[in-house]
C-alpha cells in the first residue's frame, strides 16, 4: 500500500529529501493518499556521515541492486553525472519502476533515450527539481499553463551567475572579484565553467523548451555566451539607460523558428526577470492565453530542491505524473545571424565633432535605427559612446560592428550585448 | 471518448474559455489525451451577441436542463453569483458531473457544502481560476509545494486595489481621483465596494488558507481593512523609509493560531510582493522546505482567466484533478488584539522640543520599541512624526494610539498601518 522509494545518492539533495519526507510525513501521507517509505539508498561510500536520519533505510553502495530491487516502486536519482546515472535510470525503467530525478544534465543530454524507455515500459520520469530548484516551473508549464500556446520563456535559471551580476551591480565590483567571493560562499564551484559559461542554464533551457514547444531536446542548438563578458562599466551604463544586465536564458518560438540562447542580456528595469536578485531564480512564461506569468524562488539548496523532488514523488503516488514529452513537433531553428532583437553597443571613440555622425551613418547604411545614444567624456581626448538599437538581425549588427571597428575614430573592441524588451 | 463540457455563462470568462479552447484545440487535445468538446451553454439571454464563435454549441437559457444533460461530463460554471450558481453546481455534482468554476465568492461562501457534495458523489470541483486569474497558484499550493508545511501566504490578489495604489504612488494622486480613473478604464466596478474593502481578496485568501492549512473556509474570521485608508502622504513617507504600501492579503499559521487579513500594509521595497505593480497579481508562499516562492501574473481578464479554466478542464480529462480539500485540521484563530507585527504610525504634533521624548516615553511604557522615527516640519508650528515599531501586538499598539491621542502635543487622528517584513 505504501509507495516504496529507492534513493540513489545522499548528498545535498538526497539528504534534503530524506529530511523533508521525515519532517512533513503526516501532511505528505495524507496528500499522497498513502505512506511514502524510503526503503533503500545507495551511495559511493556508505561509511560517510550523512546529513539526515537514516533509520529504517538500508544503505550500501550497490546501485545496480537497488534499481533491480523488486520492493522498490520509484527510483529517485540524486547522484548527478550522466554516465552511471543514465545506466541506472534506464535499468530502473526497464525494471518497471518510475523515476524521479533532479539531474538536468542527464535529462538534457539523454532525455530522448530516457523518455522513450519510460514510454516503452509504461513508466513515468519526473524531473521538476532539474529546473529552477524549488520553483514548480515544470508543473506550471505542463499543467498550469496547459491551455496556452507558449511563445516565449525568459528566465534566470542559474543562481551562481545571477549572484555574480547582482553583486557586481550593487558594489560596482568586477567579475573576477565577485566570482572569488561566490566560490568562498559556496555559491560557485571550484571549477565554475558550467555555471559561468551558461552550460547549466542551457541544459535547463533545453528542457523547458522541449516541454513548452514539444520539440526534441536540442542542446546542440543552444547559443551560449558566458557571463564573464559583462563589465561593471556596462552594468552602470545599462542602468543609466533604464536596463539591467542579466544572464538570461531565452527560448522563443516564432514563424521564423525556434531560438535557444543564454547570454548576458539587457532587460528593462521593470521586467519581471530584472527584479530577480542574488541567488534566486525567476522565469517568465508567455502564452497566447495567459499573457505573461512569472515564477520566482530558490533555484538550489538542499530543502528547496527536495521540495520539488517530493512533489514529483507525490504525483507518482497519486498516479498524476504527466507522461514523458513526445517531442513530436517538426522544428527548425533560427540561424544565429537571423536572430532578431535590439542590441546594446559600447565603443571608445575620439572625442571630436563628427564622430557621432559617422557612427549614425554606418548604422543607417545597414538600416539599423537607434533608440538611444549617449556619449560620456573619458580620459585622453576620448569618449565612450553607448547606444541601443531597435530590433535588427544579429547578422546586421555583426556587420555594423565590423564597419565601426574599421573607423579611425573608434578605438579598441566594441562591446555588444542583446537587449530584450520583456514585459513587466 | 471526448470530454463533454456544458458551460454556464458566456460573459467575459465564458467567451474567453470558448476562444482558448478553439484557438489551441490541437495542443489541448494532445495534452488532454482526448478532444474537449463544448456541447451546450446556458446564459440569461441567448439572443445577445457573444464574443466568441458559437458554432456547434447548443445555446439556451435552461441552466437546469444543462446540469442534468446526460451527455455532459463537466459543468463549467462561469456565471458568477452565489445563489443560482450554488444550486446548479450542487445539482451538477449530484448528477455525477465534475465541476470547474472561476467563482471565488461561491467557493468561499459555500465551499464546505460543495466539497462535501463532490466527495459524496465521487466528483471533483476544480477552481484554479477563482484565485489570481491566470496564475496557477492553486496548483502550486496543492501540488508543486505539496511537500511543504506552509506557514504563510502573502499576496496581492486584487488587481483593482493594486492598480489604485500603484497609480497613487506613481502620480502622488489621491485615492478618490485614482478610483475614478480605474472605473473609467474598466479596472474597477461601478460599485467598487467588493474590491476596495478587501471582500474579494478576502474570499480568495480564505480559499488559499483552506488549501494551505487544511482548515475550514473561514470567511467569518477574515479581518479586512479597505484601501481607502491609504493617503498619498503615507505612500510617500513609507517610500522614504524603504517600504511600499500594498493592499496585502496575509494568511499565517503559527503556534498562536491562524491569522487571515487583508489590509493596507507596508512591505520592504525589495520584497517579492512590493514589486507587483498595476493590475497584476502576485503571491508569495512560504513553506518549511522551499523557503519562499513567488507567483506573478494577470489576476483577471478574459483569456488569462480562461487559461486557468482550461487547465482545470485538462486535469479533469486526465483524471488528475485533486480531490476536494478535507478541511480537517482543528483550527484556532489568533484574536485581533493578539496579532503580532511591526507597525507604522503617523501623527501631527506640536513642533517643540520634548515632544519626541514624550512619544518615545509612551511607547517605552508599553514595551513597544522603535525601529525608525522621522520628524518633518509641517505648517503652523506643527510637525509630522512618522515611526516604525518593532513587532508588537495589535492590542498594545491600540493602547499606544489611545495614549498618544490623549497627549496635548498630538493633534488630530493617528494613522496606523501594519508592516510585514516579508522576504525578497
Ligand atoms: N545541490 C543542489 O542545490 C541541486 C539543485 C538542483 C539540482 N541538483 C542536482 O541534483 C543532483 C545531486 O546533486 P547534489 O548536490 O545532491 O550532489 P552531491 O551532494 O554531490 O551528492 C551526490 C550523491 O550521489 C552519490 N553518488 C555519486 N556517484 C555515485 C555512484 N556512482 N553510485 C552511488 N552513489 C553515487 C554520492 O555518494 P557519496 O556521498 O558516498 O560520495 C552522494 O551521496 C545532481 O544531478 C544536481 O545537478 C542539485
Ligand atoms: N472577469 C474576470 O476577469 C474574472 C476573473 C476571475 C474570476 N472571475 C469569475 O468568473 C465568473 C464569471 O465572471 P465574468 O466576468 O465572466 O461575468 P460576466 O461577464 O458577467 O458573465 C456572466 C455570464 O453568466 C450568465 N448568467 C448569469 N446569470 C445566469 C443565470 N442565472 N442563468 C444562466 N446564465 C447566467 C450571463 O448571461 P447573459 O450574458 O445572458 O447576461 C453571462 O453570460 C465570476 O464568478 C467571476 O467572479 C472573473
Amino acid at each position: 500500500m505504501s509507495l516504496k522509494i529507492g534513493l540513489l545518492g545522499l548528498g545535498t539533495v538526497g539528504a534534503g529529501t530524506v529530511k523533508v519526507l521525515r519532517e512533513n510525513t503526516d501532511d505528505i501521507t495524507s496528500r499522497a493518499g498513502r505512506p511514502i517509505e524510503i526503503v533503500r539508498a545507495a551511495v559511493r561510500d556508505p561509511a560517510l556521515p550523512r546529513d539526515c536520519d537514516l533509520s529504517g533505510i538500508e544503505l550500501d553502495s550497490d546501485a545496480d541492486a537497488l534499481v533491480a530491487d523488486p520492493r522498490i516502486d520509484v527510483v529517485v536519482e540524486l547522484m548527478g553525472g550522466i554516465g552511471r546515472a543514465r545506466e541506472l535510470v534506464l535499468a530502473a525503467l526497464a525494471n518497471g519502476k518510475s523515476v524521479v530525478t533532479a539531474n538536468k544534465a542527464l535529462i538534457a543530454e539523454h532525455g530522448k533515450e530516457i523518455f522513450e524507455c519510460a514510454q516503452a515500459h509504461g513508466q513515468v520520469v519526473a524531473f521538476e527539481a532539474a529546473v529552477a530548484g524549488g520553483i514548480p516551473i515544470i508543473k506550471a508549464l505542463r499543467e498550469g499553463l496547459v491551455g496556452n500556446r507558449i511563445d516565449q520563456i525568459a528566465g534566470i535559471i542559474n543562481g551562481t551567475t545571477n549572484f555574480i551580476l547582482s553583486r557586481m551591480e550593487a558594489d560596482g565590483a568586477d567579475f573576477a572579484e565577485v566570482l572569488a567571493e561566490a566560490q568562498a560562499k559556496g555559491y560557485a564551484e571550484a571549477d565554475p565553467t558550467f555555471d559561468v559559461e551558461g552550460i547549466d542554464a542551457g541544459h535547463k533551457l533545453a528542457i523547458l523548451a522541449t516541454l513548452a514547444f514539444d520539440i526534441p531536446l536540442a542542446t546542440d542548438q543552444l547559443h551560449t555566451i558566458g557571463v564573464g563578458k559583462v563589465s561593471a562599466e556596462d552594468i552602470s551604463f545599462a542602468r543609466e539607460l533604464g536596463y539591467r544586465i542579466k544572464h538570461l536564458a531565452v527560448a522563443r518560438r516564432s514563424e521564423a523558428g525556434v531560438e535557444l540562447r543564454v547570454e548576458p542580456t539587457l532587460v528593462p528595469k521593470n521586467a519581471f526577470v530584472a527584479k530577480v536578485d542574488g541567488v534566486m531564480n525567476g522565469v517568465s512564461i508567455s502564452g497566447n492565453a495567459v499573457g505573461t506569468a512569472g515564477f520566482y524562488g530558490p533555484g538550489a539548496g538542499a530543502l528547496a530542491t527536495a521540495s520539488a523532488v517530493v512533489a514529483d514523488i507525490v504525483d507518482v503516488a497519486l498516479g498524476h505524473a504527466i507522461a514523458p514529452p513526445a517531442m513530436a513537433q517538426e522544428v527548425s531553428f533560427v540561424p544565429q545571424s537571423a536572430v532578431v532583437s535590439a542590441h546594446y553597443l559600447r565603443m571608445r571613440v575620439t572625442d571630436q565633432s563628427g564622430v557621432m555622425k559617422t557612427i549614425s551613418g554606418i548604422l543607417a547604411g545597414l538600416d539599423i535605427s537607434i533608440e538611444a545614444m549617449v556619449q560620456k567624456e573619458s580620459s585622453e581626448g576620448q569618449a565612450e559612446v553607448v547606444l541601443i538599437t531597435h530590433e535588427v538581425s544579429t547578422g546586421a549588427i555583426t556587420q555594423a560592428m565590423d564597419e565601426l571597428a574599421a573607423c579611425d575614430a573608434v578605438h579598441g573592441g566594441i562591446v555588444q550585448m542583446r537587449l530584450e524588451h520583456l514585459s513587466e
